[in-house]
């Protein structure tokens, strides 16, 4: 391939875009890559679409070497597909939903689970037919309410889905693996920076679950990663580390030597209704001991309904009072049920509860689900609302004096909270989300009746697992990891060309040089562009070559007259001054270098 | 590539599916291509996927030979690209709206005209930039109103479009040349048999425009060619052959020696609602000559729409009373206008209008636009409706006693008909159409002011022309034509695999032959799919190699015990007994041949 910068359809950008808040947004925007066409919708230009190329080719060639096979499924689905699984009014207001002419409910596909356990339902029908890996590379669609970044957050975008089918639990568990090495040299392949993390199922339902995630200050995910022991999660699946409990599990087990607190004291603390100004009153109060808000348990009301359900419930959660509930680790907790912020007519419904002064004791008496951190553990005493006004409850010990109705995990997380698996502090990190893997388990086949029959002639249930790469977001999070203030710097894999060769001057000579060694090094197999602009300043050139960030950049300029041209490598920076007639051979040599590793 | 049968995603059905209608459809269903998500909507299998990608590839190797530049526009756009230039409302039911969460218009593009337009606008600004020709391989929709066949008609559905931008007319004219040629090699090397006819433009707007269609019986467009000259034009580009006028132009200028014809006679013929009634009658009136069909002058009334008005006008078009109107070349001659029938309602509120007598005389005092065949020409005479129920005139010369609105291309074409060049007699024939060309000229520039400087330092509006390939549709229309009642009969080109090696009986060597050879032909470079499976009997494998079409097929069974393996034709359905050694350079020649015309 030699793509020339006089015809290429490509023109760079001096500003940046105004709407473009991060590097790969502004940098894939400035050099000509993407344009938008809508909120979270971009159309790809030359190079731009050369990239969606190399990844999805990366991509099918690792789920080729599982032993994937590649289907395509249309986008538009109709409706009755996603009724078996109840998908269609979970998914609420992020999917495009549309009638056709004739009334026929469909909508754009976000994923396509129910689409894939039909296809093998209609195929397959006997064990031997097992194990089989599907997958497509498919434009996909999400109705995000806050399309952001570019192409990193889409409404519109490429990926590529896969399903795995097997027999039993330990077939899953090998596709699955399968899948997990797949990414592992995928994403080496892209040249992308990751971490495997632990994720949470969220509405998919089903067991094993991981994230790769790029490392991206501007990621949208935040997860915790621990140097001690190497333990990463997504902060939605981070495990709180509880000291352990006195005696049995919670919360079914009362705690057992529950004497260890004295009784329940009734306070009178007037004007404490933020945990702040509790803390305070408690240590004017001369009660033997120094409080900390992590000693007050904090109850938070909030609403939640389930897909399909008119109205909605209240949810009180209780947290240590030093710690906010982190609404996406509670979403994620009560996927797929909504969640919303209890208002102030909310709270005229329910006299029972005392804005400020919320306690355990009218919760249960007003039947108010209930749900508490795992701190809030058996056997461990608070101080929390005392349902009045202005009156707050010391040494309220869980399992002997009120019982929760559950766990959940929603507090926000912290660098430095415990491991999970070993106790050192972790950090906290964000990343870009650019896969996940995952264990569906029978949640889709259930649905759908997806059964084979057994050696023993009788109906087997089939497990699944899904595998998502985002490929458009992948060029989008390798833009993240890999720019300076100049421009892109694309890794090998990835990079829509491998070599940009920049003509200055006037000199004919200089030209004709730049062409030739343009042809040889494609003829050597390389993927050349060759800037052959003639009415363009060096200084133009030179900032587009940067800007644009093919891997190799070669000078054909003024040295040309005492026969040296120059050899740029755009991640380090190095120039080489090279005799010409090693241009070709060293420019070959530096693009096999990154071919080897892929 | 090598495929195995015993681990490929792959089902074949012995039962024709219920709802195909054509060989394609029932064939590429049969034979697990595809598979039915929807009306117009289906899911690609592994064998069907690879075949879009064959397809792809050549229509993008062959885009890129004319300096195409690939680009990538979303499906999913948005209202406002579509009011500039009434697109919005001119599409009406025939795309698929939505709305986004914010209550956003957007539609699923049919096609993308707009969105280029606006991006060489943005990117470009000045003559040097020009030509370009910018293409895309995308996903596209419409809501049809009919889906059928398969993927000869679907809703959803793969197309090349591209789009080229040029200073002038000649620079069109050369674009336009361009996309020609590269269509000619892309179907021929797509193995196609297809015809190139002039073509309406349609709803598009603009000058030259043709297509190619691929003869075949299940074709839903019909043409007409002529032998004699090589003429062909769609069914609704078909210009009517006229004897010469007696003088003047049609229909400002009246006819010249309209003496020629006796006076208009008003003729009493009761119960002459129909052609046939009405022509028995006046043969049976003395009237000194013999009348036909052909004499009399039928007016049959329709309603007709804009895009964006609300109300329907009458429109009566005249035709001679031995041809119908083709509602297809009429739709096509008044696009975008809709066009709907006259119902009795509508004849009610037209008490002018004499069902079965209608006349000009009534439609010009009533004002009704009256547009006529244009053997309707002036200075010719005819039997016509006398606005009075049982009574016509004879003798009703056009441009003497009535001036119609205008003339249309709306009666039906025949069999016979004079060709518009030659005037020997066309024939009549049905195709498929899998690719257009056209000049669009100014239509969509205008909209979106899409100029660019000229060397005078003067803005200049850009030419345009639009270019479509059916890609998904092509493999259909391949069916459609390589076929037999045993299945489908790949062209070289196409074939999603070189050779189906079918390794027969129970015998182990026979499979590890057959292994062997199926990677040394891999190793050569070819695509090979090997029957090994164990279980299955030697009948439904080879029913299977026919239902599948691959272009050779290698049995390796019985005969290996005397070292012959048999090669099979599956387009001539000629049988070679080959011996082992020969096997795999026999098989390479096979397929190499076809590479070569390619």
């Amino acid at each position: 391939m030699l793509l020339r910068m006089s015809t290429l359809f490509l023109r760079t950008l001096r500003e940046d875009p105004a709407d473009a808040e991060v590097p790969s947004h502004r940098l894939l925007v400035r050099a000509g890559y993407i344009r938008r066409v809508a909120p979270g919708i971009y159309s790809w230009l030359p190079l731009g679409k050369i990239m969606l190329e190399n990844v999805s080719r990366i991509v099918r060639e690792e789920m080729d070497r599982i032993g994937g096979q590649e289907v395509l499924f249309p986008a538009l689905l109709p409706r009755e597909f996603f009724e078996l699984t109840g998908r269609w009014t979970e998914y609420g207001a992020n999917v495009f939903r549309l009638k056709d002419r004739r009334g026929g409910d469909y909508l754009l596909g976000p994923t396509h689970e129910e689409m894939f356990t039909d296809l093998v339902k209609g195929e397959y029908s006997s064990y031997k037919d097992l194990p089989v890996i599907l997958y497509q590379v498919q434009t996909k669609y999400r109705d995000e309410a806050r399309p952001r970044a570019g192409i990193l957050r889409g409404r519109e975008f490429v990926m590529k889905d896969s399903y795995s089918f097997d027999l039993d639990e330990a077939g899953l568990a090998k596709s699955y693996e399968l899948h997990r090495q797949a990414y592992v040299r995928m994403f080496a392949r892209l040249g992308l920076d990751y971490v495997i993390v632990s994720a949470m199922s969220g509405a998919m339902g089903g067991s094993a679950s991981e994230e790769f995630l790029a490392p991206a200050p501007t990621g949208e995910d935040s997860y915790v990663a621990c140097r001690a022991c190497g333990y990463a999660a997504n902060v939605e699946a981070m495990r709180t580390s509880v000291p352990a409990a006195p005696s049995g599990e919670h919360p079914s087990v009362p705690a057992a030597p529950s004497g260890e607190h004295p009784p329940v004291t009734v306070l009178d603390t007037p004007a404490t209704a933020t945990i702040e100004t509790l803390v305070d009153r408690l240590n004017s109060m001369s009660l033997g001991r120094v409080f900390s808000a992590a000693d007050t348990l904090k109850n938070v009301v909030l609403k939640t309904r389930f897909p399909g359900q008119r109205d909605w419930e209240p949810l009180v959660v209780g947290v240590p009072g030093d710690r906010e509930v982190d609404l996406k680790r509670l979403e994620a907790a009560l996927a797929p049920a909504e969640v919303a912020v209890f208002e102030a007519e909310d709270f005229a419904a329910h006299p029972a509860l005392v804005r400020g002064y919320i306690g355990p004791a009218a919760l249960a008496e007003a039947r108010i689900r209930y749900l508490v951190d795992p701190r809030v553990a058996p056997g461990t005493a608070w101080v929390t609302g005392a349902d009045a006004p202005g009156r707050h409850v010391a040494n309220l010990v869980v399992g002997r004096d009120f019982t929760p109705d559950g766990v959940i995990e929603a507090a926000e997380v912290r660098a430095g909270d415990p491991c999970p698996e070993c106790g050192a502090a972790v950090s906290i990190n964000r990343g870009i989300e650019i896969g996940h893997i995952f264990q569906l388990g029978y949640k889709y086949a259930d649905a759908a009746g997806l059964d084979v029959l057994g050696p023993d002639g009788k109906p087997t249930r089939v497990i699944m697992g899904s595998y998502g790469v985002g490929v458009s977001r992948a060029i989008a999070a390798v833009a993240e990891q890999s720019h300076d203030e100049k421009g892109l710097r694309w890794p090998r894999g990835i990079a829509p060309l491998d070599v940009h060769i920049v003509a200055t001057g006037k000199d004919e000579a200089v030209f004709s040089s730049a062409e030739q060694i343009a042809v040889e090094l494609e003829r050597a197999g390389l993927r050349v562009l060759l800037d052959d602009r003639r009415a363009t300043s060096p200084g133009v050139k030179f900032n587009d070559s940067e800007l644009l960030g093919m891997p190799t950049i070669l000078v054909v300029g003024r040295g040309l007259a005492t026969g040296v041209v120059e050899l740029r490598d755009r991640a380090s920076g190095r120039v080489t001054q090279v005799g010409l007639a090693e241009a070709v051979p060293r420019v070959v040599a530096a693009c096999r270098v990154a071919d080897a590793t892929g």
